[in-house]
């Protein structure tokens, strides 16, 4: 990395979420220079907020003038930047045109990346389809199944190049509220993880879904009875979910080529359950393909 | 209803649960002259707080001395007044001889009700044990499955007046945490609830439950999409929950008689998700119960 002032990037790309903002200095053949981050997510802003918030992000750098940046994730929402409307799907796993932002200033030129919908099940992506464009412009020619764990998990069916279906899990955030706003906070106070618990808790809520609802209230009464530690509870809850998630995608997941695009964390955990099943899975870093999906954007425009 | 201050009890009856309290003065014969409430539920209150919120919420009523006071809930757990040790299942359907409370004034005995424990499956209850014992007082010779909805529900399988095993599933707790905590808050605004669609979640999940987990983002995105009612949105979020609890609670009440105590609109909804199961289920006022409960303990000390 060079130092801030000496940054020369011949245009930005960006990853502008509901919780945080991340932005890219980029070279024409498509390396990065640098990297800057904060926590000013589109939830956080009102639409008037987003020019000068980008601005100020971008104030070390020697931009060119007039500046292109090229953003993705929910700035491109209702609530955001400016709506990019979705596209539906089935359609193109290459990102589509980008929307030009008309109100800015003449020395910078910003282009949001559209979501993709679906209408039944109804279902909505903001920044995924940029990861998985990304990913597949690393992997040329790969037909599977991707799966984006996180707050909003999301599982996506890609075939010749085309976004057949996918379908959004709330497991992220579900483990979130469960954790925090419930009794069970009580019984999960430490971050430690019991691998051997996770495995099982997935493994039975996957094979036996319906027991999900009553094995929740069973992490408190066996830290109040047993005294059982928050390593297992906390397992076991994220086995319960991550169980849950991969009972309803099974139609996604099985028998198929299957792609992990998420945190070191999150990926390892996937990877436990859905080797269990006797899946193998190719991960690959979120950063990295996000950079790459904004990458096949820039060279659209 | 007399005048508060002319009300002349011969006993206390309290239900003193995480975050509500509530009094009835009571006579001899289990006659209820007046009943008074409040917030100063368990989790508000530190163990020396219990005495004073107590005799403030009493100070009106024209009480004994002695007074005796017969409580039942949370009010018995660890963190609260004092710990009434558990029963463990299997154990008699009447409520086990209560807990002195032994640092109060000379003018109030209080006493506390025990809740009870299962050991495998892990699981407590505190103060359902008192309002089955009620239930029971009150339908002498009942065998069968009595469900308690509410923020964590409870299923108990009695038989020969006694409670054999149980089960806690969080339903309300997480339709509180789900609704409010999540992205879904955006898409559940209002109150009112679509009843052919919380048939339709009720069925689809007890049938289907692994299709639990994908169901719930569909509410979101049905709302940016379609533009779907808060009303059928709720009602399928309702739906979706009490169809997980069912699914699981399928051995309590596959072919059982079944007893439902609960608030009206809980009792309601519970009763159209089992009547489409063709479980037909007698129904129980939550107040009436719980005073017969502590009636039955005072009768026991």
């Amino acid at each position: 990395m060079k130092l801030a002032h000496s940054i020369k990037p011949d245009w930005i790309a960006v990853d502008w979420g509901t919780s945080n903002l991340r932005a890219f200095a980029m070279t024409e053949d498509g390396s990065t220079l640098a990297e800057v981050s904060s926590d000013k997510g589109m939830s956080s802003l009102k639409p008037n907020d987003f020019e000068p918030t980008l601005r100020a992000l971008l104030q070390d750098w020697e931009t060119p003038s007039p500046c292109t940046v090229i953003a993705c994730g929910m700035v491109g929402s209702r609530q955001g930047w400016l709506e990019a409307p979705y596209r539906a799907t089935p359609c193109m796993a290459q990102t589509a045109t980008p929307i030009r932002v008309q109100n800015c200033g003449d020395d910078l030129q910003v282009w949001l990346i559209p979501g993709i919908k679906q209408n039944d099940p109804a279902d909505v992506m903001r920044g995924e389809e940029t990861q998985i464009a990304g990913f597949l412009s690393l992997n040329s020619d790969w037909d599977g199944v991707i799966c984006l764990p996180g707050t909003h998990s999301k599982w996506v069916h890609v075939s010749a190049g085309e976004i057949i279906s996918f379908r959004t899990f709330m497991t992220g955030e579900l483990f979130d509220v469960i954790s925090k706003g419930t009794v069970l906070r009580h019984s999960l106070d430490h971050t430690d993880m019991d691998t051997s618990a996770f495995d099982a808790a997935a493994s039975e809520t996957l094979s036996r879904p319906e027991k999900f609802s009553g094995n929740l209230f069973s992490l408190r009464a066996a830290d109040l009875l047993n005294g059982q530690t928050s390593a297992v509870a906390r397992a076991k809850l994220s086995g319960a979910l991550i169980g849950m998630e991969l009972a309803a995608s099974k139609p996604y997941w099985l028998g198929q080529r299957v792609a992990v695009i998420g945190t070191n964390n999150l990926s390892d955990l996937y990877q436990r359950a859905l080797n269990q099943q006797s899946v193998t899975i190719e991960r690959c870093d979120t950063a990295a393909v996000t950079r790459a999906g904004l990458c096949t954007a820039y060279a659209a425009i």
